[in-house]
Parts: C-alpha cells; sequence; structure tokens
C-alpha cells in the first residue's frame, strides 16, 4: 500500500478502503509517514469529505492508535457523556451522579479545560481535597461501588488524533464534519465505555454555528458510535448563552451542587435530567425516554443523586460538606459588579466574550500549562431575555486582585447588550439524535 | 498575511489575491513556510483550481524566485521553443535552425532527458566535441551571430517551482492544470525569450491523454504568457506513436540532420515547419503563418537552415561535417531486429513501452545521474499502420552489450501490436492556439 495512491484517491474524491485507513493512522502514529503527505491529505478529506463508514473507520483506527481504557473488570454497563463545549456548562457534575443514582456506572475520564470552555476536571479540583488522579484499581473500585468516578485522563488516548488535530490546526483544515466527528469519538471509544451520550451545542458560542451543522455533527458521531457498537444518542441544545448562572470552578461546582440539592438553576436542572435520563435508557435501565425521565427525577427529588456525589467527592478525597455547604469552596478575592448602562431588556449574551472575560479572570486556561484560580469567574444577576432597569446589577466578577476584576468587567460589559424591545429567547433544546435517526436514512 | 488565512481562502474555492500568492512562493523559497503546509496548499490548489489571473500570478511568482535569464543585450527577437514531451521528438534541433535562418534569434536555456523522453542537450552531446556549458558573453555572441544556441541551463531557474514540483510529487497533486501550466510557464519566463511557441504532446504517450485535457493546458500556458507580456502560441499535436522514425541521442540527431538536409521523415518535417513558422510568426518576421510558412520551406530548400545548424554546431565545439555525414555520430556497439509474429498491420505503437524500452538500452536516464550511451535507441521499420508481414523487420534496438539489447528487443516486441485490420491512424496535428483564442473566450 502507498500513501501516495491514498492521496490520489481522496483527491479525486473516492471512498477510502478500511485498509488504507488503517495504514496511514499507522503511519502518522509511528511518524512513518512525512507531515506533508498527512497534512495533504487532510486538506483532501476536508474538500472531499468522507462517507459515514469511512468516518467510522477512521475513528476506530485512531482511537485504537494508543491505549484503550479496559472497563470490563468494573460491573454494570458504562456510560460516558460528551458535550462539544459551552460556557458555563457544569451538566457532567449533575448527570453523572443522577445517573448512577439509577443503576448507570458512569467510569469516566475527563479533561482539563483549554480556552473559553472550562473542564470538569477543573471544576472538581476546586474542591479541597479532591484528587482525579487515581490509581487504576482505586478507580473502577470507587467506579463499581459509587457508580461514579470521574479522573483525568492519564496516559494517551488516541495519539494519532492528537497528531492529526495539530496538522489541522496549523493547515486550516478543523472545519470538516468527518475529521470533527472522528476526532471527539475516537476518544470516546478509547476511553472504554459501553454508550455515549452526547450535548451537541449549536449557537454563537458554539463550534457548530447553525442547526444544521450541529444537526449533521450528532448524526456522524452517532453513526460512528452505532458502527462501533457503542449505542450513541445525542442532545442538541443551545450555546447563544451561558448555562446556568455562573461561570468558573467553584462557582460551577457551586452551582451543580444546588441542582443537586434541589434548587439551582432551571436550564441546568433541565439539561442535566435531560443527559442523565439518555444515559438511564442507553444502559437499559428503563424501557423507554420516559420512564428513564421518571426515574431521573426521583432520584433528584429523593436526594439519592446528591448521596453519590457526597460519596464519590468523599471516595476520591474531597469533603462531601461541600454539596451541602458551597461556601466551604474557594472563593474570588475581590468581586466588581457589571451594571446596566440603560434599561431595557437582556437580548444578547456573547458567550464567546463571556468565554474570554474568565479566561482573563483566570478561571480558564489561555495556555496549556497557565495556572487556574479556582475561585475566580462570574455570577450573573440577570438571565437572557429578563428585563432590567438601568443601574441594575447584571453580573458579578471574581478574581484575584482588583485590577484583574477590572479589566474582567470591562470585557463582560461588551459581552452583554440591552435591547430596547424584549427579544425571542432561543430554545434550551433543538433535537435528539438516536441510533434509529441515523438508520433511517 | 498569513499562510492560515491563503489555506483556508483555498480550501473554500475562493480565489486567491496577487499579494497572497507572492507571500506563499517567496515563504516557499526562503523556507519559511514548512512543507505540511505549503502540500496543503497543493492539495487545495490541485482540488478547488486557480482562474487564468491566479496561475499567472503564481507562475510570475516562481518564475521571479531565483535567476531570471536576461538576453536583452543579444539583438532581435528571442523565441523559446517547448514541447511537452515525447517520444522521438527531435524537432527543437530542426526547428531552432530553421527559425534562425529566418531571422529569428534562438538563445536558449535547454534541459537534460529524464524517464522516457530525451533532452535537446543529450541529443546534441552526442556529437564529438560538442558543449552545452559555455560563458555567458560566448552564448550571446553565437546567438546574436549565427541566430541559434543552444546551452544547458546554469544556475537555478524557478527554484519556487522545483521545490513545490518535488512536494506534488510525493503527495499525488502533479494532476492540476494551473499547477501543470505554471510550472513549464515559469521555466519558459525565466529563460528571458520574447516570445514562446509550445507543442503540447496529447494522447497516450503525452503527459495529457486527452485532446481536451490537452487544449486546456494550451490555453492556460498561452493566457500565462499573455499576461506575462510575452506572445505565446501552442500547437497542440500527437504522441500515439513515436515522432520519425528513431528513438535515442545519436539516432535522433542523425534524423534532425537528414531533415535539415532535405531527407528525413516526413512527420518530423512537418512539425519542425510548423513550429518553425510559429517561430517566425510570432517573432514578426512574416505577416502571417501562411507567410511564415514560405519563408521556412524556403529556408529548409535552399540550405541556408542546415549551414545555420553546421555554424552553431562549430561554434560550440562539435564537427559540422555531422550534419552531411551523421555516420560520424557514435553508434551502438550491437545491434537487434525486432520482427513481426504475425502479418497485419501495425496498429498500435506504446510510446511508454517504447520509452521503458530507450531508458532500458542505454538512451534515456532513470535517474538524475544516470549515464546515457549515445549511440544507444531504436530505429524503426515501419510506421503506424504499416502493412507488415509476418517475420519482417518491424525495428531495430542498439546497445552497448547482447544483453541489454536482448532485453530491449523483448520490451519493444510488446510495445508493437500487429492488428488484423488496417486501423483509423491519428492525425500529426490537432490544433492552434494563441493569444486570440485565449482572449476570445
Amino acid at each position: 500500500m502507498h500513501m501516495y495512491d491514498i492521496l490520489n484517491r481522496k483527491r479525486l474524491g473516492k471512498a477510502l478502503s478500511r485498509q488504507e485507513i488503517e495504514y496511514f493512522v499507522r503511519g502518522c502514529t509511528t511518524g512513518e509517514i512525512p507531515d506533508y503527505q498527512l497534512s495533504a491529505l487532510l486538506m483532501a478529506i476536508c474538500i472531499q469529505g468522507m462517507n459515514e463508514e469511512e468516518t467510522a473507520w477512521l475513528t476506530m483506527a485512531m482511537a485504537r492508535s494508543g491505549q484503550m481504557a479496559d472497563l470490563s473488570h468494573i460491573p454494570g454497563i458504562k456510560v460516558d457523556k460528551h458535550s462539544t463545549g459551552g460556557v458555563g456548562d457544569k451538566v457532567t457534575l449533575v448527570a453523572a451522579p443522577l445517573a448512577a443514582a439509577c443503576g448507570v456506572t458512569v467510569a469516566k475520564m475527563s479533561g482539563r479545560g483549554l480556552g473559553y470552555t472550562g473542564g470538569t476536571i477543573d471544576k472538581l479540583e476546586s474542591i479541597p481535597g479532591f484528587t482525579t488522579q487515581l490509581p487504576p484499581e482505586t478507580f473502577a473500585d470507587i467506579a463499581g461501588t459509587v457508580g461514579v468516578c470521574i479522573v483525568s485522563q492519564s496516559g494517551e488516548l488516541a495519539p494519532a488524533d492528537k497528531k492529526l488535530y495539530a496538522l489541522r490546526d496549523v493547515t486550516a483544515t478543523v472545519e470538516s464534519l468527518p475529521l470533527i466527528a472522528s476526532s471527539i469519538m475516537s476518544k470516546k471509544l478509547a476511553g472504554g465505555s459501553d454508550c455515549i451520550v452526547l450535548d451537541v451545542k449549536t449557537g454563537s458560542g458554539a463550534f457548530m454555528k447553525t442547526l444544521e451543522d450541529s444537526r449533521a455533527l450528532a448524526r456522524a458521531m452517532v453513526s460512528i458510535g452505532s458502527q462501533a457498537g457503542k449505542p450513541t444518542a445525542a442532545l442538541i441544545t443551545d450555546m447563544n448563552r451561558p448555562l446556568g448562572m455562573t461561570v468558573g470552578n467553584a462557582l460551577e461546582m457551586e452551582e451543580a451542587c444546588q441542582v443537586l440539592c434541589g434548587q439551582g438553576p432551571e436550564d441546568v436542572r433541565r439539561l442535566s435530567v435531560a443527559v442523565a435520563s439518555a444515559m438511564v435508557w442507553l444502559a437499559k435501565k428503563a424501557s423507554g425516554m420516559e420512564e428513564a425521565q421518571a426515574l431521573v427525577e426521583e432520584k433528584l427529588r429523593d436526594g439519592s443523586a446528591r448521596e453519590r456525589m457526597e460519596e464519590m467527592i468523599r471516595r476520591q478525597g474531597g469533603d462531601p460538606e461541600v454539596v451541602r455547604h458551597p461556601e466551604c469552596l474557594p472563593q474570588g478575592r475581590v468581586s466588581r459588579q457589571v451594571l446596566a448602562a440603560s434599561s431595557g431588556w437582556l437580548g444578547a449574551m456573547d458567550t464567546q466574550g463571556i468565554g474570554r472575560c474568565s479566561v482573563l479572570l483566570g478561571a480558564g486556561r489561555e495556555k496549556k500549562d497557565s495556572p487556574l484560580d479556582y475561585g475566580a469567574g462570574i455570577r450573573f444577576a440577570k438571565t437572557l431575555g429578563s428585563c432590567v432597569e438601568k443601574g441594575e446589577v447584571l453580573a458579578t466578577v471574581y478574581a484575584e486582585t482588583e485590577q484583574i476584576a477590572e479589566e474582567g468587567a470591562k470585557v463582560l460589559e461588551k459581552a452583554l447588550r440591552i435591547a430596547p424591545v424584549p427579544l425571542e429567547i432561543p430554545p434550551l433544546f433543538y433535537d435528539w439524535i438516536t441510533e434509529k435517526d441515523v438508520k433511517k436514512k
């Protein structure tokens, strides 16, 4: 087999065979295929596309390019959850213990945040004493007994994806549906769970700006999961606004705990219940989505989800008290309010601007090794569409120094637009994609 | 300006600006743009194409990436001639002195052969004593006084093209009309002549297999010449058979001399007259093509073209006697005949097989530094379409050893097919493309 022929076929818009795809992914991993051939192939794929089979083969080959997590010794059906990234998205922190309370096993490896969106690992690490680095046996033991354990990725999952992503990043070949879908799913497959629930964000603050693109990405990923023998379902949800009322590590942790205690913002609650219901349904702990949702709601109401969270925190070295007393979490040293410059309606919340603000405040990372300020972040006083009076507080920013808070407040002010008339608020949910939808077509 | 944005624009099928094209060609020449970005861009260009303006800008940027030959001190209108490569193509050896005899100046830098097609320089060097490496002043002096001087390329013409070509060669991005046209024309523009005549081959033995593709390539190159201010014309001629009755360096030299002496095969004569006429017409030595052709025919008949050839050979250190006595040229040590295995008509001459045979015999180069056997080659006894009897001689191969001749004969045998019925013979000329055709559209 020759890389030249593979390049030639894709240049002409032909489909590659499974062998050809496995050949170039292997050559990418070993370094035998030079970067200039890989980047030319990525450009050809980007322009000519890949069909569903090719995309699945690429995903599986990348998943197998490094360590594959083996969760087979952990009892129960393991369900993973992934979000394509949103500002203020703390859904995993609620949905994972919720699903665990319903009998699902969540043995999850998660990543740290980079750029505008935070990482679940960073949020958990804002809990004093909490560790996300555990020996494999401890991880398996906690997941098996508590039903939920979340650790940071150890070793290198899907190194071929890492290499190809780095090349895509410098050759303008990031924007390709099959390449995006395979990149995400390769890491999910390598993660070793039996089923996968995806939360595909859509809107100005999401990777996919239009509903059409988001639906296509969701379909592509569900199709990959299906072909890989891992039941997968995807929700398409709004990212034209931050999720919930907080952005920042301890602030989001606090909000997640509030939801588990039966309080907290409605959007976080609804989305978490939906994700957890999908996890329960995929794990066959309910016969349908309605039954799954009823079970999830019950476990939220009766406190068993909160108990799972407390137990997971305890077993991972943290103080379970934070769940009921989030004031124990780190808090920003200084704060500054952002006020409404005019009266009207909160008409637009620029999530990219909000994300930029959170990185500036110290809640997110500019680079891989940027230090985090766990207490830093934003607490909104108003939600998208709220009626506001001039001078009213729109949000409060928290940071380590007056200067940082000042700068953050300025960035945030620009991200929040007051409209003179009430605007239509986009729905929180748009669509649901399951294997049935993918097979139908 | 960023390479990322250039990649992104071309990925999306947009046209690049002159500045963007000059930017990446400069970065390619200096080595500042890494190969993986260049190869991704080449793939994007290959798939998305380039319009006529972009192609001309690319050509000019590559032409200016290294030394530009300055022929301004040589009097007269300098006309260059280029063939896209054919087996047995010795037209330059006839057309150049023919054009010179009509008052055109041919101050030509030419390349050595690589692969199946021979190089004009190699053919000239088969003349004992002939040198193709001359000091610039001598080159200018011979071209100015004799009207024709052919030397081998000194220095590096269009280094950006060389680098991009090497990348295209390993990334399956050779087959792109704008990239092929700009690669050829960048070297012609750097060669410094005022006008350019192109012989675009079409057919099984040519780079362009179909008439449509050949016509498109011819149009693209004529358009580039026109945009660069260098009047350009292109002939589209057949390459479903070798040109003339010989393949090999001394053998082709011999045939060229025969034509200049008023003998030799009709196809070589006709094509050489056509090319020379175009050169004469572009140099404005005749008011139209008919007048140009009449002038060329006269200079062939009255021996002045032959005299120019003799004078060029003498001035470049060779023995001018070879023109009237080609038996002075090197001859293959051993020969072997290829006989017709059956009676019928010579129905197909696989030029690629013939080219392979000539390389095997020692007449062409496998690699850049392969040694040549000037006397090696093929002399055909039959032309495409000839009626043959079983056992009749089809061709004779010449080589250094019996073994090589034997192997060559075997390869040649397979390249010549006897058909049981007479087949239609393709025409020698297909079309003519001039600036008028390009501007019309």
